[in-house]
């Protein structure tokens, strides 16, 4: 007997929780699975010492809610799970309810109340499990992203993570760095779905496959244009470099440094390539950088960061532990009663809420404004921040991608100038409850 | 226009970095191509304190070289990355060559050989990403798991992170928790695919969800049973115990306890639920444990562990920094010749290598033997660490889960009593270069 290869379907409904199947079962014999609820997917809190977190995989979530569907293959995988009563609902399981959220690429806060889903109980509940994984994932690795972008100002950043995380959530990490200001990535099937730009030349090993750099390099070129990247440190830097404009002349691309005291090495490596003459000829640099070091190497003549490992996990802070939770379900006499556990360091706030970008004059973000109910009437200054996803069970937020990056850049343009520090700190604007 | 749904091909080959494409471009033209080649899939080092690393996602990769292809939906995708030559030369491309490994749950140190890929350069270079995103996730998680069960002993860990992870991550997470020894998962889909056994009962908003929370216990009671887990942390323990214990008599299974000081509360709840006659019903705690927290709670009456953010982020560590280098290639006369880079801090050692468990008579682990060539004849107290996982292109390697979940039991039993410790230090066993 081999691993199964069942799961092979394109819905995301086992993409789920155990429990929120038994719940929805209980919930249904005891008749209270269609009361209307709204649940909330909020963070608690920034990751220690962060000044801004960025909303990433909404339009993600969008795909996967639409594909929460219980066909033959899933509800054949959850018998013993549930009764056939459940499995019977489960098979006419369409959402039909109202989503609302903050839109791909804003900023958020403690408390934020990212996504608000509104439907019955049963419907919305189901939800919970899979929500939670696209934005936790996402929007952890756009956060760090946004950091890395900051920190690089106008050089581009280039996403090369993918080896050092699983194979699908790299896809996703491509697509969340891409909405925080990343301008490539070396994903291809982020290419492929997304649109987003993928770049890259070669690794150690084609350097090593060959009898010599020179014949390596020389292939290089040969087939994929002067402007290409040669990979320089496989052996003596000083000499691949110079090897490298001997082949490609002053029109070679760059030169990628991977190893070794980047910042020291860059100097080095531009002063040569202009003495070369190839004073066009940038300089990538490479090898376990995060924020941090991007921004130690601001003063020095580096072109391009290519970031890996760092980027796909969070630097640091690999999920970003949003919750989803029941804030508001129908009474017995028909209207919403807003709920909140009690559980000792977990207290939540009842309510349907709103959510506002509050800005002073001159634009600055001031304070994130969240309360219960109708949101007041928009001034100007304060921007509302929920924009309505699902409407009746119908995608409503779609867009490309190329809007959630552009927001990106303007919400964080928006923000203090506080998060231009990598150091640790309290979030940049205080969340006021009202 | 809306983000692009293509993609869905089952075909794992653009879970790949664009590079492993540009490069095989480069040697197809240059005539390098076709040279026979090693890589080897290594890490430099543990994680920073880490005493052992746990092997996961050996059957996840065989999949993934499995359904390695070039169909039509992929190469169109791939236009603009390579020339038509190389477009023609992929679709063809199916992997022909060896692969060894390190078997599913065995243990790792550093530098141990964990997969050899043995075929032309062409065809082994365009495997690296895919296999280091399925090596390097779900080793670190089965790396953090087996800590977890380690430290819990005969108590069963229960996995409940997809939430906190991609949700296709949370997947193979809860595969990977599996071979280290976790009895269960929340995740629908681990279960589907891979067999794992699936748990869970109800949340918060199931209680919220109901006038109170009499109503929602004889609700979850009646519909799954008086063995159920009733969650008790959502407004007052000691009351919910009771009432629990009222509702499903001393035959309720479980009590979970979500917050608060759980060693505290699992005191007074054992207290209380003897008290009750309920001495069979167990206390299932969650909420944010990782190793420490289980060890930490090892004299508390505990009777099983739910883990979630920090299995799936591989408590602290979430990717293991596994590479995958060329460590040797067909020279100008045909035979093998070892090679290697010598960046300044990334330096690897050539050749193809052997790996050997040292065991002493007493069946303990003492080394970690790696050689270049072939491997001196087993004495018995050497363990081989190598098998055959794919021949001439043909997966061998498959394997039923439990089997690895068996092997890693074993092979965590062989290591010295020093990775019972939780605190930091070096690696249980010094790896031994022969």
């Amino acid at each position: 007997m081999t691993e199964s290869q069942a799961g092979s379907s394109t819905s995301t409904a086992l993409l789920t929780d155990h429990y929120e199947l038994t719940m929805l079962q209980a919930a249904l014999a005891a008749g209270t699975a269609g009361r209307r609820s709204v649940f909330e997917l909020f963070p608690r809190r920034l990751p220690g010492g962060r000044r801004y977190g960025v909303v990433a995989g909404v339009g993600r979530a969008l795909d996967a809610i639409e594909a929460f569907r219980f066909d033959q293959e899933t509800l054949s995988a959850l018998e013993g799970v549930v009764d056939d009563a459940t499995l019977g609902w489960l098979a006419d399981y369409r959402f039909s309810g109202d989503v609302w959220g903050y839109a791909e690429g804003d900023a958020y806060f403690p408390q934020s109340p990212l996504v608000i889903v509104e439907s019955t109980f049963a419907e919305a509940v189901l939800l919970e499990t899979v929500l939670l994984s696209v934005y936790n994932h996402d929007s952890a690795i756009a956060s760090a992203a946004s950091r890395m972008t900051l920190a690089a100002g106008e050089r581009p950043c280039i996403e090369m993570g993918s080896r050092r995380t699983h194979e699908e959530a790299a896809v996703a990490a491509a697509r969340a760095a891409y909405v925080a200001g990343f301008g490539s990535t070396s994903n291809l099937a982020a290419r492929a779905r997304y649109g987003v730009p993928s770049a890259g030349t070669s690794a150690h090993s084609f350097t090593l496959l060959h009898d010599t750099e020179e014949q390596a390099f020389r292939a290089q070129v040969s087939s994929l244009g002067k402007d290409t990247t040669l990979l320089v440190d496989t052996y003596d830097i000083a000499e691949a470099v110079r090897l490298g404009v001997e082949i490609a002349g002053p029109e070679l691309g760059a030169v990628r440094i991977d190893s070794g005291d980047l910042g020291v090495l860059a100097v080095d490596v531009r002063e040569q390539l202009d003495a070369l003459g190839a004073t066009d000829t940038h300089i990538i640099v490479t090898s376990d950088l995060d924020e941090y070091a991007i921004a130690a190497l601001a003063a020095s003549p580096v072109d391009g960061y290519g970031v890996g490992t760092q980027l796909v996990t969070g630097s640091g802070h690999p999920t970003c532990g949003f919750v989803y939770k029941l804030v508001a379900r129908e009474g017995e006499d028909g209207t919403l009663v807003p709920v909140a556990k009690k559980s000792a360091d977990k207290a939540s706030v009842g309510g349907r809420k709103f959510a506002l970008r509050r800005r002073n004059a001159r634009g600055v973000a001031e304070a994130e404004v969240i309360g219960v109910g109708a949101a007041p009437t928009d001034d100007g200054d304060d921007r509302p921040l929920l924009v309505p996803l699902v409407r009746d069970g119908e995608i409503v937020g779609r867009e490309p991608l190329a809007d959630a990056r552009r927001r990106h850049a303007k919400a964080r343009a928006e923000l203090p100038f506080t998060i231009q520090s990598m150091a640790k700190g309290d979030p940049a604007i205080p969340t006021i409850f009202v």
